[in-house]
């Protein structure tokens, strides 16, 4: 088995597929923007391609069987350009650090660490029951609204229930789900979601469906106390329309973790955004990190892994997107 | 029945008192501090006084039949100062604030959402998968050790249980908990939860079992990647050894909301301890505020109201502290 890795997220997990196969199977790192002699010929020779993009500007693949993103998002892969018979599997396992990403950022718009810390800090008693401070609000009781109702989605909605929070949520299909929502519709029901949710979560894939699908009349709609979290992919949510939100205060705010653009070989620091949402107070951002933890490629790679030998001894494959039932 | 609120925590609950007892009820507002003839002549007509504090300090009391503590601690009464056959009653229902300022608080610690934030507003794509960023923790398979297991730390419990946290848990009895621990142990077994534990919690009483309890040898047990978590009173953590232990790093940090020091009329900014915690930079601090929360006096004043009303009819009282069994 020839393997590929093709990236730096594909190569990130050399060391774990290393250790389980051993010194016989060759492992190639390569990065397909160089387009050297060595990437070209790595390409040529590949049975399974590790890799978050596959487009035709790739070089040719003769050999391939397998690639496997190593990744959920399909996004950057042309489904037209996979070879005939090649297969296409992706991975998840990233639903625990993004659920913790989300809460963290719900409880920091509720509770306000940060904020009462700088205070107190700073020497003022100003948060204090002492001085009857103003409440804050309280967690239990407010609703999440999940847009997407997959292994992210639900992982949110395990844990938001265990700070009693509603769980609102949008599914394609309504087939049995753990845990069940409190309330679950289908995509036609947005303008309801948005209307009814103190958080609403962005955690659907990004496809001709969904691209732009949080528009302006969706913005319109949610809470002027709403918060936006954004985890899935950044042009689900209209960018313009995002800004215009965030700058004049139709929303509370938004915490972005998905954007509309990201930095090449030749532009590293190009800005996430044509807009300055890094201007905006009521925007927490980070640079798509949201799953980026500890476990998170030991587990992705054990897939990958468990393919590459499912694939060699002719057994079905694990997440497999295409070909369709193949 | 005469109601007397005492101090501004007391006098919060005003508004919800009058509209469930009605105009017929005398419900004054008073602060001990103030010793005037008004305070003076409240304390003489009391029945019931709602206070955080109870002490042979205060004006006279003979009317006196319940002392309703508007908050769940004790240490600022004197039960030797009660008088004779007077009842004494606290409250919680801050544990659902108080668990989701913790779960914050541990959130902040594994995601740090807010230095992320910080570092890509100002440009930088550092924190990016795209470069190959160091992972960040999973608060999944941590383990947070609460030391009390009454209504704070089983709230807590079962919010990170949800995150997939190993909870260990001291009580002072072996009484069948809802959510169990994965680890109950009893006061004696604290070396033991301080040397497994990722985040301490601090969550019981302080009285003179408790006092200073965790100390320079309990600081050196700690993991030094640990983080030690105060909602309980500043005093059961020695000043001294906590404010060594963070200046040295003996451990990661530390989120403190409960103090060494509280203002007073005379001195209202008065710093929260002798040491300067504020300059340190592994230290989030609150006003002691945690449990701070909209739904939080609702709840409270609506279990002194039916208090009343039980005294009043003869019935059992809710929370009764003292005299006990009675």
């Amino acid at each position: 088995m020839n393997i590929v890795l093709n990236g730096p997220v594909a190569q990130a997990g050399a060391a774990i597929l290393r250790e389980r196969f051993g010194p016989a199977t060759e492992i190639m790192e390569v990065d397909h923007r160089a387009a050297d002699d060595r990437t070209i010929s790595a390409f040529a020779a590949a049975e399974i391609l590790v890799s978050v993009d596959f487009d035709a500007s790739l070089p040719p693949t003769p050999q391939l069987r397998l690639v496997h993103v190593p990744a959920t998002g399909l996004d950057a892969l042309d489904l037209a350009a996979v070879p005939d018979g090649c297969r296409v599997c992706n991975v998840f396992e990233h639903e625990i650090g993004i659920s913790e990403y989300v809460m963290a950022a719900i409880l920091h718009h509720v509770v306000d660490l940060a904020g009462k810390s700088a205070r107190f800090k700073a020497g003022s008693w100003v948060d204090s029951p002492r001085v009857l401070a103003p409440f804050r609000p309280e967690l239990a009781g407010k609703a999440v609204g999940l847009i997407g109702y997959g292994h992210i989605g639900r992982a949110i909605a395990s844990r938001a229930k265990a700070f009693g929070m509603r769980v609102m949520a949008l599914a394609r299909t309504r087939r049995e789900v753990d845990p069940r929502p409190d309330w679950l519709g289908e995509p036609a029901q947005l303008p309801a979601l948005l209307a009814a949710s103190d958080f609403v979560v962005v955690a659907c894939p990004l496809n001709e469906a969904t691209r732009g699908v949080i528009g302006p009349a969706e913005l319109a709609k949610m809470r002027p106390e709403a918060v936006l979290i954004n985890v899935a992919r950044g042009p689900i949510v209209d960018e313009d329309a995002l800004y215009q939100a965030l700058s004049t205060r139709t929303i509370r705010g938004a915490v972005l973790d998905t954007w509309y653009r990201y930095p090449g070989p030749g532009d590293p620091d190009v800005p996430p955004s044509r807009h300055p949402f890094h201007d905006l107070d009521n925007v927490v951002m980070t640079p798509h990190c949201s799953g980026w933890t500890e476990g998170l490629m030991e587990r992705r790679f054990a897939v990958i892994a468990d393919n590459i030998e499912r694939l060699r001894d002719g057994r079905a494959l694990l997440n497999q997107v295409h070909p369709p039932g193949g």
